[in-house]
Protein backbone atom coordinates (compact mmCIF):
# COMPACT_ATOMS: atom_id res chain seq x y z
CA UNK A 1 0.00 0.00 0.00
CA UNK A 2 0.86 3.76 -0.74
CA UNK A 3 1.14 6.23 1.87
CA UNK A 4 -2.12 7.88 0.86
CA UNK A 5 -3.72 4.35 0.61
CA UNK A 6 -2.22 3.70 5.02
CA UNK A 7 -3.96 7.17 5.75
CA UNK A 8 -7.04 6.45 4.09
CA UNK A 9 -7.37 3.70 6.05
CA UNK A 10 -6.72 5.83 9.14
CA UNK A 11 -9.20 8.36 7.85
CA UNK A 12 -11.54 5.85 7.04
CA UNK A 13 -11.66 4.72 10.91
CA UNK A 14 -12.09 8.44 11.56
CA UNK A 15 -15.07 8.69 9.76
CA UNK A 16 -16.77 6.18 10.72
CA UNK A 17 -16.29 7.53 14.19
CA UNK A 18 -16.82 11.44 13.53
CA UNK A 19 -20.00 10.47 11.51
CA UNK A 20 -21.73 8.63 14.53
CA UNK A 21 -20.34 10.58 17.66
CA UNK A 22 -22.47 13.87 17.12
CA UNK A 23 -25.79 11.83 17.31
CA UNK A 24 -28.33 10.57 19.95
CA UNK A 25 -27.08 12.85 22.14
CA UNK A 26 -29.91 15.49 22.48
CA UNK A 27 -28.15 17.90 20.16
CA UNK A 28 -30.88 20.00 18.46
CA UNK A 29 -31.48 19.29 15.49
CA UNK A 30 -30.98 22.49 13.13
CA UNK A 31 -27.35 22.60 15.15
CA UNK A 32 -26.29 19.00 15.03
CA UNK A 33 -27.12 19.51 10.72
CA UNK A 34 -25.11 22.47 11.07
CA UNK A 35 -21.83 20.83 13.25
CA UNK A 36 -22.49 17.73 10.92
CA UNK A 37 -22.30 19.33 8.30
CA UNK A 38 -18.70 20.84 8.54
CA UNK A 39 -17.59 18.07 10.49
CA UNK A 40 -17.99 15.69 8.06
CA UNK A 41 -17.29 17.67 4.78
CA UNK A 42 -14.42 15.00 4.57
CA UNK A 43 -10.56 15.98 4.46
CA UNK A 44 -7.81 13.54 5.25
CA UNK A 45 -7.90 13.79 8.64
CA UNK A 46 -4.64 14.30 9.59
CA UNK A 47 -4.91 15.16 12.78
CA UNK A 48 -6.84 12.75 14.43
CA UNK A 49 -4.74 9.69 12.16
CA UNK A 50 -1.69 11.20 13.77
CA UNK A 51 -2.81 11.03 17.68
CA UNK A 52 -4.38 7.32 16.71
CA UNK A 53 -1.02 6.36 15.07
CA UNK A 54 1.19 7.91 17.86
CA UNK A 55 -1.21 6.36 20.45
CA UNK A 56 -0.76 2.60 19.07
CA UNK A 57 2.86 2.84 18.18
CA UNK A 58 2.96 3.44 21.66
CA UNK A 59 0.97 0.30 22.55
CA UNK A 60 -2.32 2.13 22.94
CA UNK A 61 -5.55 0.61 22.10
CA UNK A 62 -6.95 2.10 18.42
CA UNK A 63 -10.64 2.55 20.60
CA UNK A 64 -8.86 4.12 23.82
CA UNK A 65 -8.22 6.72 22.31
CA UNK A 66 -10.33 7.33 19.25
CA UNK A 67 -12.13 10.22 21.15
CA UNK A 68 -9.62 12.31 22.00
CA UNK A 69 -8.64 11.82 18.44
CA UNK A 70 -11.67 12.79 17.26
CA UNK A 71 -11.60 15.97 19.63
CA UNK A 72 -8.95 17.33 17.22
CA UNK A 73 -10.82 17.20 14.56
CA UNK A 74 -13.66 18.82 16.18
CA UNK A 75 -11.52 21.43 16.82
CA UNK A 76 -10.00 21.92 13.34
CA UNK A 77 -13.58 22.29 11.61
CA UNK A 78 -14.24 24.70 14.31
CA UNK A 79 -11.49 26.72 13.44
CA UNK A 80 -12.78 26.46 9.52
CA UNK A 81 -16.05 27.50 10.48
CA UNK A 82 -14.93 30.47 12.36
CA UNK A 83 -12.30 31.03 9.94
CA UNK A 84 -14.72 31.45 7.08
CA UNK A 85 -16.96 33.93 8.77
CA UNK A 86 -17.32 37.43 6.90
CA UNK A 87 -15.71 39.38 10.14
CA UNK A 88 -12.59 36.97 9.50
CA UNK A 89 -11.53 35.47 5.84
CA UNK A 90 -15.07 35.68 4.13
CA UNK A 91 -15.10 32.45 2.83
CA UNK A 92 -18.08 31.23 0.32
CA UNK A 93 -16.57 27.79 -0.18
CA UNK A 94 -14.88 25.12 1.78
CA UNK A 95 -13.64 22.35 0.32
CA UNK A 96 -16.43 22.90 -3.04
CA UNK A 97 -19.60 23.15 -0.75
CA UNK A 98 -21.11 26.50 1.02
CA UNK A 99 -19.09 27.45 3.62
CA UNK A 100 -21.34 26.64 7.16
CA UNK A 101 -22.26 30.50 7.55
CA UNK A 102 -23.75 30.23 3.64
CA UNK A 103 -25.07 27.36 4.26
CA UNK A 104 -27.12 27.79 7.74
CA UNK A 105 -26.52 31.17 8.27
CA UNK A 106 -24.08 33.25 10.32
CA UNK A 107 -25.73 33.04 13.66
CA UNK A 108 -25.93 29.04 13.73
CA UNK A 109 -22.65 28.96 11.91
CA UNK A 110 -21.25 30.97 15.09
CA UNK A 111 -22.57 28.34 17.29
CA UNK A 112 -21.77 25.64 15.54
CA UNK A 113 -18.31 26.31 16.01
CA UNK A 114 -18.88 27.23 19.31
CA UNK A 115 -20.54 24.17 20.49
CA UNK A 116 -17.37 21.20 17.97
CA UNK A 117 -15.29 23.22 20.15
CA UNK A 118 -16.94 22.38 23.85
CA UNK A 119 -18.01 19.31 22.74
CA UNK A 120 -14.62 18.16 21.52
CA UNK A 121 -13.05 18.57 25.32
CA UNK A 122 -16.33 16.18 26.51
CA UNK A 123 -14.54 13.63 23.84
CA UNK A 124 -11.19 14.35 25.53
CA UNK A 125 -12.63 13.25 28.97
CA UNK A 126 -13.61 10.10 27.00
CA UNK A 127 -10.26 8.84 26.47
CA UNK A 128 -9.58 5.55 28.08
CA UNK A 129 -6.81 6.36 29.28
CA UNK A 130 -5.81 6.78 33.75
CA UNK A 131 -7.05 9.97 34.69
CA UNK A 132 -3.92 11.81 35.69
CA UNK A 133 -2.64 11.14 31.83
CA UNK A 134 -6.21 12.48 30.37
CA UNK A 135 -6.17 15.58 32.91
CA UNK A 136 -2.46 16.38 30.84
CA UNK A 137 -3.78 16.01 27.73
CA UNK A 138 -6.73 18.34 27.82
CA UNK A 139 -4.27 20.84 29.64
CA UNK A 140 -2.02 20.48 26.12
CA UNK A 141 -5.00 20.43 23.90
CA UNK A 142 -6.21 23.83 25.77
CA UNK A 143 -3.50 25.42 25.60
CA UNK A 144 -2.54 23.89 21.84
CA UNK A 145 -6.07 25.06 20.37
CA UNK A 146 -6.29 28.53 22.73
CA UNK A 147 -4.76 31.87 23.21
CA UNK A 148 -1.44 31.04 23.09
CA UNK A 149 -1.84 28.58 20.20
CA UNK A 150 -4.38 28.27 17.17
CA UNK A 151 -6.60 31.29 18.28
CA UNK A 152 -3.45 33.52 18.95
CA UNK A 153 -1.70 32.74 15.74
CA UNK A 154 -5.15 33.58 14.13
CA UNK A 155 -4.74 37.08 15.95
CA UNK A 156 -1.25 37.45 14.77
CA UNK A 157 -1.54 36.54 11.29
CA UNK A 158 -4.59 38.89 11.16
CA UNK A 159 -2.09 42.07 12.39
CA UNK A 160 0.28 40.88 10.06
CA UNK A 161 -1.65 41.00 7.25
CA UNK A 162 -2.26 44.70 7.84
CA UNK A 163 1.61 44.90 7.52
CA UNK A 164 3.90 45.73 5.00
CA UNK A 165 6.12 42.63 5.35
CA UNK A 166 7.02 40.57 8.31
CA UNK A 167 10.63 38.48 9.61
CA UNK A 168 11.26 34.65 9.37
CA UNK A 169 11.21 34.43 12.63
CA UNK A 170 7.77 36.49 12.66
CA UNK A 171 6.57 34.21 10.10
CA UNK A 172 7.98 31.02 12.44
CA UNK A 173 5.98 32.15 15.18
CA UNK A 174 2.80 32.86 13.45
CA UNK A 175 2.38 29.50 12.02
CA UNK A 176 3.96 27.28 15.13
CA UNK A 177 0.58 29.02 16.83
CA UNK A 178 -1.90 29.38 13.85
CA UNK A 179 -1.08 25.59 12.67
CA UNK A 180 1.66 24.01 14.24
CA UNK A 181 0.40 23.60 17.64
CA UNK A 182 -2.62 21.72 16.95
CA UNK A 183 -0.13 19.68 14.67
CA UNK A 184 2.44 19.00 17.46
CA UNK A 185 -0.36 18.44 20.19
CA UNK A 186 -2.09 15.51 17.89
CA UNK A 187 1.14 13.67 18.24
CA UNK A 188 2.56 14.80 21.93
CA UNK A 189 -1.72 13.74 22.65
CA UNK A 190 -1.07 10.48 21.10
CA UNK A 191 2.05 9.58 23.11
CA UNK A 192 0.56 11.18 26.44
CA UNK A 193 -2.08 9.03 26.33
CA UNK A 194 0.05 5.84 26.05
CA UNK A 195 1.59 6.42 29.27
CA UNK A 196 -0.57 4.12 30.99
CA UNK A 197 0.87 1.29 29.28
CA UNK A 198 4.28 2.15 28.84
CA UNK A 199 5.43 5.12 26.72
CA UNK A 200 7.71 7.19 28.56
CA UNK A 201 8.57 10.97 29.03
CA UNK A 202 11.13 10.44 26.41
CA UNK A 203 8.43 9.02 24.00
CA UNK A 204 6.18 12.27 24.89
CA UNK A 205 9.54 14.00 23.93
CA UNK A 206 9.59 12.48 20.40
CA UNK A 207 6.07 12.79 19.19
CA UNK A 208 6.39 16.64 19.86
CA UNK A 209 9.34 17.31 18.07
CA UNK A 210 7.99 15.23 15.37
CA UNK A 211 4.83 16.71 15.25
CA UNK A 212 6.73 20.17 15.39
CA UNK A 213 9.25 19.08 12.67
CA UNK A 214 6.42 18.11 10.22
CA UNK A 215 4.74 21.10 10.98
CA UNK A 216 6.83 23.21 9.94
CA UNK A 217 7.33 21.26 6.64
CA UNK A 218 4.00 21.61 5.82
CA UNK A 219 3.47 24.98 6.57
CA UNK A 220 6.94 25.53 4.12
CA UNK A 221 5.32 22.97 1.34
CA UNK A 222 2.03 24.46 1.38
CA UNK A 223 3.93 27.93 1.03
CA UNK A 224 6.08 26.23 -1.73
CA UNK A 225 2.85 24.34 -3.39
CA UNK A 226 1.11 27.81 -3.66
CA UNK A 227 3.62 28.71 -6.10
CA UNK A 228 4.09 25.93 -7.84
CA UNK A 229 1.19 24.38 -7.79
CA UNK A 230 -0.68 21.96 -6.07
CA UNK A 231 -0.56 18.41 -7.12
CA UNK A 232 -1.69 16.27 -4.11
CA UNK A 233 -2.52 18.30 -1.34
CA UNK A 234 -2.76 17.26 1.92
CA UNK A 235 -6.03 19.71 3.16
CA UNK A 236 -4.80 23.16 3.43
CA UNK A 237 -4.29 24.77 7.02
CA UNK A 238 -6.80 27.66 8.32
CA UNK A 239 -5.94 30.23 5.90
CA UNK A 240 -3.77 29.35 2.98
CA UNK A 241 -1.88 32.57 2.18
CA UNK A 242 -2.41 32.69 -1.30
CA UNK A 243 -3.52 36.23 -1.33
CA UNK A 244 -0.81 38.65 -3.03
CA UNK A 245 1.98 40.32 -1.48
CA UNK A 246 1.48 38.10 2.13
CA UNK A 247 5.31 36.98 3.35
CA UNK A 248 5.81 33.34 2.58
CA UNK A 249 8.91 31.00 2.94
CA UNK A 250 9.24 31.31 -0.16
CA UNK A 251 9.15 35.22 -0.73
CA UNK A 252 11.30 35.68 2.48
CA UNK A 253 14.14 32.95 1.68
CA UNK A 254 13.38 31.60 -1.76
CA UNK A 255 11.80 28.61 -3.26
CA UNK A 256 15.03 26.44 -3.62
CA UNK A 257 15.94 27.07 0.32
CA UNK A 258 12.35 26.37 0.82
CA UNK A 259 12.38 23.41 -0.33
CA UNK A 260 15.68 22.56 1.35
CA UNK A 261 14.79 23.50 4.55
CA UNK A 262 11.66 21.50 4.43
CA UNK A 263 13.55 18.41 3.30
CA UNK A 264 16.04 19.12 6.62
CA UNK A 265 12.76 19.34 8.48
CA UNK A 266 11.80 15.79 7.62
CA UNK A 267 14.86 14.54 7.90
CA UNK A 268 15.15 15.16 11.20
CA UNK A 269 11.57 13.91 12.57
CA UNK A 270 12.85 10.49 10.50
CA UNK A 271 15.56 10.11 12.34
CA UNK A 272 13.22 10.52 15.54
CA UNK A 273 11.29 7.15 15.10
CA UNK A 274 14.69 5.59 14.97
CA UNK A 275 13.98 3.58 18.25
CA UNK A 276 10.53 2.41 17.04
CA UNK A 277 9.52 -0.26 14.59
CA UNK A 278 6.41 -1.86 12.79
CA UNK A 279 3.34 -0.68 10.82
CA UNK A 280 2.82 2.50 12.83
CA UNK A 281 6.42 3.65 12.75
CA UNK A 282 6.99 3.03 9.19
CA UNK A 283 3.50 4.84 8.23
CA UNK A 284 5.25 8.01 10.58
CA UNK A 285 8.44 7.93 8.76
CA UNK A 286 6.68 7.79 5.06
CA UNK A 287 4.24 11.03 6.23
CA UNK A 288 7.18 12.94 6.90
CA UNK A 289 8.67 11.67 3.53
CA UNK A 290 5.04 12.18 1.64
CA UNK A 291 4.54 15.92 2.85
CA UNK A 292 7.95 17.15 0.99
CA UNK A 293 8.02 14.90 -1.58
CA UNK A 294 5.25 16.47 -3.16
CA UNK A 295 6.99 19.33 -4.15
CA UNK A 296 9.94 17.60 -5.82
CA UNK B 1 -23.16 41.01 56.86
CA UNK B 2 -25.83 40.59 54.39
CA UNK B 3 -26.32 38.11 51.43
CA UNK B 4 -25.19 40.52 48.90
CA UNK B 5 -22.16 41.60 51.32
CA UNK B 6 -21.12 38.24 51.71
CA UNK B 7 -21.51 37.45 48.20
CA UNK B 8 -19.18 40.70 47.28
CA UNK B 9 -16.53 38.73 49.54
CA UNK B 10 -16.42 36.05 47.54
CA UNK B 11 -16.61 37.69 44.23
CA UNK B 12 -13.61 39.87 45.07
CA UNK B 13 -11.36 36.95 45.53
CA UNK B 14 -12.63 35.31 41.86
CA UNK B 15 -12.36 39.06 40.63
CA UNK B 16 -8.49 38.92 42.12
CA UNK B 17 -7.84 35.53 40.67
CA UNK B 18 -9.27 36.61 36.96
CA UNK B 19 -7.50 39.56 36.91
CA UNK B 20 -4.56 37.54 36.70
CA UNK B 21 -4.75 34.37 35.05
CA UNK B 22 -4.68 35.23 31.62
CA UNK B 23 -1.48 37.94 31.57
CA UNK B 24 2.26 36.29 31.51
CA UNK B 25 1.43 33.41 28.97
CA UNK B 26 2.16 35.12 25.97
CA UNK B 27 -1.15 35.48 24.62
CA UNK B 28 -0.55 38.20 21.69
CA UNK B 29 -0.83 41.61 22.98
CA UNK B 30 -4.10 42.34 21.53
CA UNK B 31 -5.95 39.39 22.31
CA UNK B 32 -5.51 39.54 25.74
CA UNK B 33 -6.63 43.10 25.95
CA UNK B 34 -10.09 41.97 24.18
CA UNK B 35 -10.50 39.26 26.46
CA UNK B 36 -9.48 41.36 29.73
CA UNK B 37 -12.37 43.57 28.49
CA UNK B 38 -15.01 41.77 28.64
CA UNK B 39 -13.59 39.15 32.07
CA UNK B 40 -13.13 41.90 34.35
CA UNK B 41 -16.25 43.82 32.94
CA UNK B 42 -17.65 43.36 36.10
CA UNK B 43 -20.85 41.25 36.93
CA UNK B 44 -21.47 39.48 40.41
CA UNK B 45 -19.40 36.22 39.57
CA UNK B 46 -22.40 34.42 40.33
CA UNK B 47 -21.08 30.97 38.67
CA UNK B 48 -17.49 30.80 40.06
CA UNK B 49 -19.11 31.89 43.24
CA UNK B 50 -21.40 28.85 43.56
CA UNK B 51 -18.32 26.33 42.65
CA UNK B 52 -16.29 27.97 45.71
CA UNK B 53 -19.03 27.81 48.14
CA UNK B 54 -20.52 24.29 47.59
CA UNK B 55 -16.86 22.87 47.02
CA UNK B 56 -15.66 24.42 50.38
CA UNK B 57 -19.14 23.72 51.76
CA UNK B 58 -17.68 20.12 51.36
CA UNK B 59 -14.53 20.64 52.52
CA UNK B 60 -12.30 21.82 49.51
CA UNK B 61 -9.85 24.59 50.02
CA UNK B 62 -10.85 27.74 47.93
CA UNK B 63 -7.35 27.94 46.47
CA UNK B 64 -7.91 24.52 45.37
CA UNK B 65 -11.05 24.89 42.83
CA UNK B 66 -10.75 28.46 42.14
CA UNK B 67 -8.97 27.79 38.57
CA UNK B 68 -11.95 25.82 37.89
CA UNK B 69 -14.52 28.36 38.98
CA UNK B 70 -12.73 30.85 37.48
CA UNK B 71 -13.68 29.00 34.45
CA UNK B 72 -16.88 29.51 34.33
CA UNK B 73 -16.67 33.27 34.42
CA UNK B 74 -14.68 32.71 31.46
CA UNK B 75 -17.20 30.20 29.57
CA UNK B 76 -20.32 32.94 30.51
CA UNK B 77 -18.26 35.69 29.40
CA UNK B 78 -17.35 33.88 26.10
CA UNK B 79 -21.28 33.41 25.62
CA UNK B 80 -21.78 37.35 26.10
CA UNK B 81 -19.11 38.32 23.49
CA UNK B 82 -20.53 36.14 21.15
CA UNK B 83 -23.95 36.59 22.10
CA UNK B 84 -23.69 40.35 21.45
CA UNK B 85 -22.01 39.68 17.83
CA UNK B 86 -24.32 41.81 14.92
CA UNK B 87 -24.99 38.05 13.70
CA UNK B 88 -26.34 37.15 17.07
CA UNK B 89 -28.16 40.12 19.07
CA UNK B 90 -26.21 42.68 18.12
CA UNK B 91 -25.86 44.55 21.28
CA UNK B 92 -23.58 47.46 21.24
CA UNK B 93 -23.44 48.20 24.73
CA UNK B 94 -22.64 45.47 27.23
CA UNK B 95 -22.57 46.73 31.43
CA UNK B 96 -22.59 50.11 30.04
CA UNK B 97 -19.36 49.47 28.26
CA UNK B 98 -18.91 49.09 24.08
CA UNK B 99 -19.29 45.50 23.47
CA UNK B 100 -16.41 43.76 22.68
CA UNK B 101 -16.99 43.71 19.03
CA UNK B 102 -17.32 47.55 19.11
CA UNK B 103 -14.40 47.98 20.79
CA UNK B 104 -12.41 45.59 18.94
CA UNK B 105 -13.71 44.76 15.74
CA UNK B 106 -15.80 41.64 15.21
CA UNK B 107 -13.11 39.56 14.19
CA UNK B 108 -11.14 40.07 17.49
CA UNK B 109 -14.31 39.65 18.95
CA UNK B 110 -15.24 36.12 17.92
CA UNK B 111 -11.48 35.11 18.66
CA UNK B 112 -11.86 36.65 22.17
CA UNK B 113 -14.79 34.44 22.95
CA UNK B 114 -12.57 31.37 21.16
CA UNK B 115 -10.12 32.01 23.21
CA UNK B 116 -11.90 32.46 26.33
CA UNK B 117 -13.99 29.19 25.84
CA UNK B 118 -10.46 27.23 24.95
CA UNK B 119 -8.64 28.78 28.05
CA UNK B 120 -11.50 28.12 30.00
CA UNK B 121 -10.61 24.10 29.71
CA UNK B 122 -7.06 24.65 30.73
CA UNK B 123 -8.13 25.95 33.49
CA UNK B 124 -10.66 23.75 34.89
CA UNK B 125 -7.26 21.16 34.32
CA UNK B 126 -5.57 23.27 36.62
CA UNK B 127 -8.20 22.35 39.48
CA UNK B 128 -6.20 20.41 42.47
CA UNK B 129 -8.17 17.65 43.11
CA UNK B 130 -7.85 13.80 42.11
CA UNK B 131 -7.55 13.17 38.38
CA UNK B 132 -10.38 10.96 37.86
CA UNK B 133 -12.52 13.47 39.53
CA UNK B 134 -11.55 16.54 37.36
CA UNK B 135 -12.20 14.23 34.60
CA UNK B 136 -15.34 14.01 35.75
CA UNK B 137 -15.90 17.53 36.53
CA UNK B 138 -14.73 18.78 33.00
CA UNK B 139 -17.33 16.11 31.64
CA UNK B 140 -20.00 17.96 32.87
CA UNK B 141 -18.36 21.35 31.71
CA UNK B 142 -18.18 20.50 28.24
CA UNK B 143 -22.02 18.47 28.39
CA UNK B 144 -23.48 21.98 30.11
CA UNK B 145 -21.51 24.51 27.83
CA UNK B 146 -22.05 22.50 25.03
CA UNK B 147 -24.64 21.39 21.98
CA UNK B 148 -26.87 20.00 24.34
CA UNK B 149 -26.55 22.87 27.04
CA UNK B 150 -25.95 26.48 26.78
CA UNK B 151 -25.12 26.49 22.98
CA UNK B 152 -27.79 24.45 22.31
CA UNK B 153 -30.31 26.77 24.26
CA UNK B 154 -29.24 29.42 22.15
CA UNK B 155 -30.04 27.89 19.14
CA UNK B 156 -33.71 26.86 20.41
CA UNK B 157 -34.20 30.53 21.58
CA UNK B 158 -33.27 31.89 17.72
CA UNK B 159 -35.71 29.05 16.68
CA UNK B 160 -38.78 30.34 19.33
CA UNK B 161 -37.84 33.92 18.37
CA UNK B 162 -39.30 33.21 15.22
CA UNK B 163 -42.55 31.74 16.07
CA UNK B 164 -45.65 33.07 17.11
CA UNK B 165 -45.67 31.98 20.57
CA UNK B 166 -44.27 29.06 22.89
CA UNK B 167 -45.08 26.37 25.68
CA UNK B 168 -44.82 26.05 29.10
CA UNK B 169 -42.64 22.91 28.87
CA UNK B 170 -40.85 24.55 25.81
CA UNK B 171 -39.65 27.44 27.94
CA UNK B 172 -38.33 25.64 30.40
CA UNK B 173 -36.36 22.97 28.66
CA UNK B 174 -34.98 26.13 26.68
CA UNK B 175 -33.90 27.79 29.66
CA UNK B 176 -32.78 24.93 31.25
CA UNK B 177 -30.24 24.46 28.13
CA UNK B 178 -29.31 27.94 28.08
CA UNK B 179 -28.87 29.41 31.25
CA UNK B 180 -30.17 26.79 33.94
CA UNK B 181 -27.03 24.05 32.84
CA UNK B 182 -24.34 26.56 33.63
CA UNK B 183 -26.25 27.37 37.18
CA UNK B 184 -26.60 23.64 37.87
CA UNK B 185 -23.22 22.61 37.17
CA UNK B 186 -21.99 25.21 38.88
CA UNK B 187 -23.01 23.97 41.84
CA UNK B 188 -22.56 20.32 40.67
CA UNK B 189 -18.87 20.64 39.91
CA UNK B 190 -17.77 22.35 43.05
CA UNK B 191 -19.41 19.09 44.90
CA UNK B 192 -17.70 16.97 42.26
CA UNK B 193 -14.28 18.43 42.97
CA UNK B 194 -15.03 17.81 46.92
CA UNK B 195 -14.99 13.74 46.36
CA UNK B 196 -11.49 14.02 46.80
CA UNK B 197 -12.14 15.48 50.47
CA UNK B 198 -15.41 13.39 51.24
CA UNK B 199 -18.15 14.55 49.60
CA UNK B 200 -19.93 11.86 48.45
CA UNK B 201 -22.55 10.90 45.58
CA UNK B 202 -25.21 11.58 47.36
CA UNK B 203 -24.09 15.79 48.12
CA UNK B 204 -23.32 15.63 44.57
CA UNK B 205 -27.13 15.20 43.35
CA UNK B 206 -27.91 18.00 46.37
CA UNK B 207 -25.70 20.17 44.50
CA UNK B 208 -27.02 19.42 41.15
CA UNK B 209 -30.77 19.81 42.01
CA UNK B 210 -30.11 22.99 44.25
CA UNK B 211 -28.50 24.54 41.07
CA UNK B 212 -31.06 23.43 39.20
CA UNK B 213 -33.79 24.85 41.43
CA UNK B 214 -32.06 28.51 41.80
CA UNK B 215 -31.58 28.67 37.61
CA UNK B 216 -35.05 28.17 37.48
CA UNK B 217 -36.17 30.57 39.82
CA UNK B 218 -33.28 33.37 38.85
CA UNK B 219 -34.90 32.66 35.16
CA UNK B 220 -38.33 33.37 36.40
CA UNK B 221 -37.69 35.81 38.80
CA UNK B 222 -35.95 37.83 35.89
CA UNK B 223 -38.79 37.53 33.35
CA UNK B 224 -40.81 38.86 36.83
CA UNK B 225 -38.70 41.81 36.93
CA UNK B 226 -39.30 42.87 32.75
CA UNK B 227 -42.57 43.37 33.99
CA UNK B 228 -42.29 45.00 37.03
CA UNK B 229 -39.09 46.76 37.24
CA UNK B 230 -35.85 45.45 38.66
CA UNK B 231 -34.66 47.10 41.83
CA UNK B 232 -31.66 44.34 42.66
CA UNK B 233 -30.69 42.45 39.57
CA UNK B 234 -28.22 39.83 40.09
CA UNK B 235 -26.45 40.32 36.74
CA UNK B 236 -28.97 39.00 33.75
CA UNK B 237 -28.22 35.97 32.08
CA UNK B 238 -27.50 36.11 28.50
CA UNK B 239 -30.42 37.04 26.35
CA UNK B 240 -32.28 38.74 28.83
CA UNK B 241 -36.03 38.45 27.07
CA UNK B 242 -37.73 42.02 27.07
CA UNK B 243 -38.44 41.94 23.61
CA UNK B 244 -41.92 42.70 23.27
CA UNK B 245 -44.20 39.17 22.48
CA UNK B 246 -41.45 37.21 23.86
CA UNK B 247 -42.56 34.17 25.52
CA UNK B 248 -41.99 34.36 29.45
CA UNK B 249 -43.17 33.00 32.61
CA UNK B 250 -45.28 35.89 33.44
CA UNK B 251 -46.58 35.84 29.93
CA UNK B 252 -47.58 31.92 29.80
CA UNK B 253 -48.36 31.65 33.83
CA UNK B 254 -49.27 34.95 35.25
CA UNK B 255 -47.36 37.22 37.03
CA UNK B 256 -48.65 36.02 40.92
CA UNK B 257 -48.13 32.27 39.62
CA UNK B 258 -44.83 33.08 38.60
CA UNK B 259 -43.99 34.48 41.62
CA UNK B 260 -45.62 31.62 43.80
CA UNK B 261 -43.42 29.22 41.29
CA UNK B 262 -40.43 30.89 42.04
CA UNK B 263 -40.53 31.04 45.91
CA UNK B 264 -41.43 27.08 45.29
CA UNK B 265 -38.49 26.19 43.63
CA UNK B 266 -36.45 28.52 46.13
CA UNK B 267 -38.01 26.36 49.25
CA UNK B 268 -37.03 23.52 47.41
CA UNK B 269 -33.87 24.59 47.11
CA UNK B 270 -33.31 25.36 50.70
CA UNK B 271 -34.69 22.14 51.91
CA UNK B 272 -32.08 20.30 50.06
CA UNK B 273 -29.22 22.08 51.95
CA UNK B 274 -30.72 20.71 55.32
CA UNK B 275 -27.56 18.17 56.15
CA UNK B 276 -25.51 21.26 56.08
CA UNK B 277 -24.25 23.71 58.66
CA UNK B 278 -21.91 26.30 58.96
CA UNK B 279 -21.18 29.87 56.99
CA UNK B 280 -21.10 27.84 53.53
CA UNK B 281 -24.65 26.64 53.83
CA UNK B 282 -26.15 29.60 55.69
CA UNK B 283 -24.83 31.84 52.49
CA UNK B 284 -26.56 29.13 50.00
CA UNK B 285 -29.43 29.27 51.68
CA UNK B 286 -29.39 32.83 51.53
CA UNK B 287 -28.45 33.28 48.34
CA UNK B 288 -31.13 31.29 47.26
CA UNK B 289 -34.02 33.71 49.40
CA UNK B 290 -32.30 36.39 48.03
CA UNK B 291 -32.98 35.32 44.59
CA UNK B 292 -37.00 35.47 44.66
CA UNK B 293 -37.14 38.00 47.91
CA UNK B 294 -36.42 40.20 44.70
CA UNK B 295 -39.86 40.34 43.50
CA UNK B 296 -41.57 40.57 47.06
Amino acid sequence: MTVKEKLAVHAAEVEKYLSECLKGQGIPYGLLESMDYSLLAGGKRLRPVLVLVWAQMLGAKKEAVMPFAASLEMIHTYSLIHDDLPAMDDDDLRRGKPSNHKKFGEATAILAGDGLLTEAFGFMAKADAPAEVVVEAISLMAHSAGACGMVGGQTVDMEYTGRDGITLDELKVMHAMKTGALILSACKSGAILAKGVGATEEDVRRAEEYGRLIGVAFQIVDDVLDVVGDEASLGKPVGSDEEQGKSTYPSLIGLEESKELARKYVDEAVELLAPYSGAEAELLSELAQYIVDRVY
